[in-house]
């Protein structure tokens, strides 16, 4: 009989994240982090394909919610100012829990190859998505690609000053920040 | 008695491609990567950790070409103008072989996801080593990491024009226009 299960994922991502932190990425099996978030095996793999993919958790909530923001920007918005947009719509939906994973997660990730090379293809996914986006709304591609850079760029140096220990301000105004700053950066290439 | 096997690296990647186009990547075996290209086995793992490694080959050649003509760009060369001596360098080193490789090695990098995600790890490494060459400048990380993220995006442009079939371009000639239409487009960005 099936159980409710409406924060599995949640509860596997937290015990997958502790059971790397504790005993290492390569030593850890599907099974143990099943186990720890009180799951069977046959759940974990509803909710995802590997262990790998745990620590990518979140990146096709997150490029629709870029891809949502940009879409939703008016029709007159430049392409910076939609990405700005995006990055708006997916601060807002980002929760306590991914702020308290934060830098555990970094943590984790530090430790291994793999890790480090699922977080550089999460990376490529959300640009990915942000070009898609701006692309539909009829910019020409060199211009998307490199708006959607910026904007991935922007909301990973927020999301490092979100989760910071001492950091009192709002995830989307530090995107805001951020992008800002990247557009000023950009006159100063040569 | 070890073969004297000046170009085994070569003749490995060029084997491997074949292999990979007529069987499938998934389908291909080290084992026959190294018989097909008239080596052993153990001389394919001197050269290449795994199959998927073969596809990355010259990641590594690549970064310090760019590395290299980035710090030896005059010392008030802009952070573009130090990414184009960069590129300049980079396309200097190209061979035939090189331009011959191309379209077959994105025909099957198309077909493999495994293939697709190590080849954005390796847009992400040539970043990071242009990125590293530039703070050794001086310039300021954020300027960097954009300015280096513009030279991965002009090399990708310029090498797929290259190998078009009827181009009669320099590579050189090729990446100097597609970082200028790169320069020219970030001031679209709104």
């Amino acid at each position: 009989m099936p159980r409710w299960e409406p924060d599995a994922r949640e509860r596997l991502v937290a015990a997958a994240l502790q059971l790397f932190s504790e005993q290492g990425y390569d030593n850890t099996a599907v099974a143990e982090i099943a186990e720890r978030a009180g799951l069977t095996r046959s759940t974990f793999f509803r909710h995802f394909p590997d262990k790998r993919e745990v620590l990518a958790a979140g990146q096709e909530i997150l490029s629709r919610l870029f891809a949502d923001g940009i879409s939703a920007a008016s029709a007159d918005a430049t392409p910076l100012t939609a990405v700005a947009a995006g990055l708006e719509r997916a601060a807002g939906a980002m929760t306590l829990f991914n702020r308290e994973l934060g830098p555990r997660l970094h943590a984790v990730i530090a430790t291994s190859t793999e890790l480090q090379e699922r977080d550089a293809l999460k990376q490529v996914g959300l640009a990915a998505a942000m070009t898609g986006a701006l692309r539909a709304r009829g910019v020409p591609d060199l211009v998307a690609t490199l708006a959607a850079e910026l904007g991935v760029l922007a909301f990973k140096e927020a999301y490092a000053a979100w989760v910071a220990a001492d950091n009192q301000q709002e995830l989307g105004d530090l995107a805001r920040t951020a992008l800002d700053r990247l557009r000023t950066t950009v006159t100063e290439l040569g």
